[in-house]
């Protein structure tokens, strides 16, 4: 009767949004795919693929923990990531920024210096979009889109299959870490760097997407929300369950020393580590992981896609690891 | 030194901070515009088109003076108009909501009735976007993205000619009379209810559009900080002038009668009225009103584009009118 946002949490909200529109609004997945990282369409030409990421002040980033320049990189960054994870190349970013008029100019233009040299990178365009003035919490809020070649169909979430291998990138739990740091910033800490920095500036995998999709990849995501929270979004929309070996998930040697309890909390927990994860029939697994190291990245086999339903850590003895599947919610425990 | 946002001003930041982008990531006018209502590219199969537009709580709209629907309409409306400047058919909007997770759910679902029965008229397909936590004011940010065929360009703020008869769509000031008859509410006003939806529920011209660009306009904006606020932005970026004769301005006689000492002020400053204003060389003026009224809309010609710069406004005696160019500036005055 009085039901809240907080009681009910945020992917609960979007799917109770949704079912409120009318059938055409909602689209039909032949054109239109809602629910994967992005949402996209298909005409004549190719796919257009389109997504959207806020970065709100005090929720996603602290103006003590983290300088303009890296936030104009994070702010394109994220949405990167999301084309990333589809397999599509950027073409343009849109950002909306709220501000409540007190900002320095000077800080802006550093927002702004660091959102073009990581878009110039990637070929990105940078368009106006909008300035809005409010009261509250800053927010810039970006909408990226991308394009793919007629007759190549986006990666999804909703493509794996029983068998498949599952790859992730990079390493999990350096931006968590990176966090954990600057919340309790620790003396003599010489790789502390380099973990803050996985979390203020994280690396969008767009080489690495592009890549996976031409070696044949079909299921892939990126992890925003930590791998315990994530790999249940493949697992629910591709109706399969998984099975991960702990032992096996990469994480950085400096996570592992500077957080000896709870590495593994962060690894599968911590997210924003902005990597991608994949799903491949075994047979191909070598292949991708050649074509992902001929754009400088690293695959890591973690565990395979199984029939029964339901994602489980097992240890090197196939002894099950207690790991809570859970994603963040922005609005649990509020 | 300690340059503020307040003390720039919206529409000269984003100048200096498209500014400190390198110059690939800023564009190049032949494959992407910026500057208009919206950004778009060009590609084999035709002209993608985006706007993103955010919606404010206590800047854009206050929760006392509209309802949940009609805030779902507008935020879809807003977009739509953009869209509808260009010249082209929306086909997707992706929506991004900042709560602070005290919001009634009953209340959200509301919103996304109002945005889905605007979005289903026009065959616009609602995506999920995202949901971000604020501590703030709410927030509702919209991007639409829409699609022209090939050969078609959108229409531009920059290619008015000097000699160019000055069009606009509908009425001017109903908008800005709703908003003043819902700060200061009267009684026994019939017609309040009219004007009031004119603000809370604005009409994208979405067909007037699609029928200028096929009858052939070239030049066109919609008009949301007012006449006198836009029409400098045509001009400025057509390096043109203008004279507009304020006794041909197209006003209600309904806010004629209820603002009878300011009316004139509410149509070229009121802002909102989402109405389209265009320019048409002088012998194709009268078949571009003939294919607005095919499709259920008024045009009414105004004035004239000038080689001379400046924007004048004339009575119907050519004698000057004192009306002061200005477009709405979020952060002015605070």
């Amino acid at each position: 009767m009085t039901l809240r946002v907080r009681d009910l949490g945020e992917f609960a909200l979007i799917d109770r949004l949704l079912a409120v529109l009318p059938y055409a609004v909602r689209g039909s997945d032949s054109v239109f795919g809602a629910g994967d990282d992005c949402a996209w369409w298909q005409s004549a030409a190719g796919t257009t693929v389109v997504t959207s990421d806020a970065l709100v002040e005090g929720v996603h980033f602290r103006l003590e923990w983290t300088d303009w320049r890296s936030l104009g990189h994070k702010m394109i960054a994220v949405n990167l990531s999301d084309l990333a994870s589809m397999g599509c190349a950027p073409r343009v970013a849109i950002v909306t920024l709220a501000l409540t008029g007190d900002e320095l100019v000077a800080d802006l233009e550093d927002l702004y210096r660091g959102a073009g040299a990581l878009a110039e990178i990637y070929g990105v365009v940078i368009a106006g979009g909008d300035i809005v003035r409010t009261s509250g919490p800053i927010m810039f809020s970006v909408t990226a889109i991308g394009e793919q070649p007629a007759g190549q169909s986006p990666m999804q979430r909703s493509l794996a299959v029983p068998g498949d291998i599952v790859l992730v990138s990079g390493t999990l739990g350096a931006s968590a870490a990176g966090l954990h740091l600057l919340q309790h910033p620790l003396p003599n800490a010489t790789t502390a760097g380099l973990l803050i920095a996985a979390h203020t500036r994280p690396a969008p995998r767009v080489s690495l997407g592009q890549a996976l999709i031409a070696a044949g990849v079909r299921c892939c995501m990126d992890l925003s929300d930590g791998l315990a929270g994530d790999l249940p979004k493949i697992l629910k929309a591709s109706a399969v369950g998984a099975t991960i070996r702990t032992d096996s998930i990469p994480v950085l040697p400096a996570v592992r020393a500077m957080f000896r309890d709870t590495w593994l909390d962060l690894a599968v927990h911590g997210g924003e580590d902005y990597e991608l994860l994949c799903t491949v029939a075994n047979g191909m697994a070598e292949d991708v992981i050649m074509a992902a190291a001929a754009v400088g990245a690293t695959l890591t086999p973690i565990g395979e896609i199984t029939a029964a339903s339901g994602l489980r850590f097992v240890d090197s003895n196939d002894q099950p690891v207690d790991v809570t599947p859970s994603a963040w919610d922005h609005f649990a425990g509020t």
